[in-house]
């Protein structure tokens, strides 16, 4: 057996291979801590966890990477390669620019932190958190500050890079300021047309039926259950990998919908997962492309397909029937339909509609990089959330339990994810906006169960395109152009107001 | 903060935790395998197991290791940290002393030869696996060899140290000689004597009232649900770790006392690892001791206590619950006694009665023995196991499917493995009888359902102790002598005869 020649780049994709593999067992291990593992096992897999990561970490900052970095960059790469070695390029920038030092001090001081918030939600007091807070700020500034340099950006947009590749916060101003001044007027116009929806389905939903009916509904969008399960956590979400995709929800024998809905959601994260091509799995170039894309996948399964009312024209009676209740009064597709599109302004992001959702995002934005900045300080954040809920949803949270405090993120020194679920929002419609002119009658295949159309265009457009190009890139690739609010703000016009 | 001094022994300390906490990984990883992952999962399942396997390999051999476990040696140890350090030694020695060549021409030759078994096997087509079942046997004889040398043991006993640590088949050979001449006489007199049973009780048993009928009696024996769970696997194991136990079973809705043995089969495993002390989590010295010790927790469960007629006074009632069956015919004690005590001479291992499952063991070991010393080929195992099973169970099987096909143990390479079944049985005798005598009334406990004074001798004697000792120390510590089959003999004649 002769050794083949393995140049630079070369070296880098069997690391690269075994550090996704890495990931891929964290990945498990994760889904099995939210939806299998007893509570006794807690301890040990945060050992375990811990261990599979600083392994990874050794491995991607070990003092042979950086030259081999260096010299792929003049080896004779195509364009696929190059897109690969960008990602890995930013993967190192990411894990090795910072000190270990500095990592450790902020995991411990985001535990500490989070610990703290866990008690101090429920009592709604903020005075008792805003120490700790402050301390993982000051070392999330740091590190900040550290990646700026690195990067070349400005400290937000080093944060915002980590969730979001290439994510800057002057784009994102001139989407969110467009977005945050139509919210206010659309929102009062939304709520003076609106009028109290019909009694919609009585429970109880037992879960059995309704897992039954999740299963149904996943299996209707193109879930592949060959490769993937679902399961019941405390959180939703999509794990796993993209061979064998772990989504969860949780039942309420109260009420079927938000149970229903989210399964919907994760589905569409799911068949993202799964529509990454097969070929590239084990590199970074292979990879879903950034949170907000990720997020435009389940939004646009979601709000875009599956709260419309042709959707519901095929759906009601597929709901009505593990429940054995077509024909009952409050299961048909008008009534459902008005049950999901009902607009409420409230004080829980994750509670919140469509409508009121972006409100939400945009103010935690806009404090979060005052924070980083440095024009805000922590002890400012209660104020400043109470007022900026004013301007933007008309209603002042009565205690800083259903304010400030409500959300893990920044007590966990997420700072940078927020504006991603908004992004999300408005590139989920205008990617079905784009599907929707690209498909011929988009909305009738829908209106008949049949996912195939728009999966199709998805994997083409999407799923198909991994990491390859920059989020921007693949945007023009697929709708035309780059992001712009104008879809989204057109997209709410003509639900909540035609 | 200035880095305290870590002298050998610590730095490999330090280097265990992490090797033991990758294997809770593949632990974890192995369970989802077998009781969850959608058929689809398994090829990049494959590679994750592989990428761990072999960054804990690396780890374990890298050159620094030798020279650390050579100084230890010298360093001021007490008797806990010198049992660590042999077992750390041992591990490092199965690891080190094999050339990475030969692993891995042995994990490609097992695979082949393990996929063609599951073609050959239910042909019953051995000669269509001869000859790749001969490539496994030519490495692992290379490998055994190896072994023997840096172990100062005949080859055989390399192999069985691997599963059953210092292991020698001259041992073996004088208790499995004196069980061997012991069982066919014995066979006889028991099938002479025994009557058809009573009928038992009539399905179908539904998988659900199954399932909480085994929760039931996992509780009864002492399972720890905040540090475990039960769930579905086709072939039944324990597994996970031992802060989070995991075990398996299988339902058949025709009939539910195979499936409640294996669930306190398991359960026997799971109170073990679960004994293990808390301290010692991350160390060698704190595994459990071999497998035979481990099939002597299992066996001991269900073996000794739970087919007792003690044990179904008890349990009687409790079984007949779920299924809603109390006072209907074929539930009551006498009659479930005698459906788990029935003796009948067999093909198939798996299948077997505690009389017989010995001779089906010693029958492998004896052949296995044989093929690595080279004075048996493979093309001669047909015809030997036939005569084995002709002379120890007085039965021939009709075709190589039911007999030298039936097991994966060689196919997949694990030579040496067999006698641990024969040698948890007896010492599972050994260690009943022994707490028998320490604690007063234990038959009388576990009449009544109470398995806390068993199990709290069992901690203390067996699971506390984890691999501080050899296995012949504990269990002269435990029974006051080294194995003995006439306590197991005693046994079978008391259970089977009186």
């Amino acid at each position: 057996m002769t050794m083949a020649r393995c140049p630079a780049y070369c070296r880098l994709e069997r690391l690269f291979t075994r550090l996704t593999l890495i990931e891929q067992a964290l990945g498990l291990l994760h889904w099995d801590m939210a939806a299998m593992m007893p509570p006794g096992g807690a301890a040990s897999r945060g050992e375990q966890l811990a261990t599979l990561k600083a392994l990874a970490h050794e491995l991607l900052t070990a003092a042979g990477v950086k030259p081999l970095l260096d010299a792929a960059v003049d080896e004779d790469l195509d364009d696929w390669q190059r897109a690969n070695l960008r990602e890995m390029r930013r993967d190192w920038m990411h894990a090795a620019m910072v000190p270990s030092r500095l990592v450790e001090d902020l995991s411990r001081a985001g535990s500490a932190s989070e610990t703290l918030w866990r008690k101090a939600r429920p009592a709604g007091d903020f005075a008792a958190v805003a120490a700790p807070l402050a301390e993982v700020l000051r070392l999330t500034r740091e590190m900040a500050e550290i990646k700026s340099q690195a990067l070349g950006v400005p400290a937000y947009d080093a944060l915002l890079d980590q969730y979001e590749p290439g994510g800057r916060a002057a784009a994102i101003d001139v989407v969110f300021d467009d977005l945050g001044a139509f919210l206010p007027g659309f929102l009062e116009q939304v709520l003076a047309k609106q009028t109290p929806p019909p009694p919609g389905p009585r429970g109880p939903f037992s879960i059995e039926r309704q897992k039954a009916l999740g299963l149904r509904m996943m299996a209707v969008l193109g879930f592949d259950f060959e490769h993937g399960r679902l399961d019941v956590s405390q959180h939703p979400f999509c794990g796993g990998t993209p061979d064998d995709v772990r989504i969860t929800t949780r039942y309420d024998e109260g009420a079927f919908i938000k149970s229903l809905m989210g399964v919907l959601h994760e589905t569409g994260h799911a068949l993202y997962e799964r529509g990454l091509p097969a070929a590239w799995r084990t590199q970074p170039v292979g990879r879903a492309r950034g949170m907000s894309l990720h997020e435009s996948q389940s939004l646009l399964m979601e709000m875009q397909a599956c709260r419309s009312r042709e959707f519901l024209s095929f759906a009601a009676p597929v709901i009505a029937e593990p429940f054995e209740a077509a024909g009952q009064p409050g299961w048909d597709a008008d009534t459902l339909h008005a049950q999901i599109v009902r607009v409420t302004p409230d004080f829980i992001r994750v509670d919140a509609d469509e409508v009121t959702y972006p409100a939400h995002v945009i103010l935690r934005y806009r404090l979060e990089k005052a924070l980083i900045g440095g024009e805000m300080q922590v002890a400012d954040i209660p104020a400043a959330w109470n007022e900026g809920m004013v301007r933007l949803l008309g209603i002042r949270p009565p205690d800083d339990r259903r304010g400030c405090l409500q959300d893990i993120h920044w007590y966990d020194g997420a700072f940078g994810y927020f504006p991603t679920y908004t992004l999300g929002a408005m590139t989920a419609a205008q990617l079905f906006d784009a599907a929707a002119r690209a498909v011929p009658d988009l909305p009738a295949s829908i209106g008949r169960g049949d996912f195939r159309p728009l999966l199709g265009w998805l994997r083409e457009a999407v799923h198909g395109q991994a990491s390859r190009h920059t989020t921007d890139e693949l945007l023009i690739s697929a709708t035309g152009r780059s992001l712009d609010p104008s879809v989204f703000k057109a997209h709410l016009r003509q639900r909540y107001l035609a």
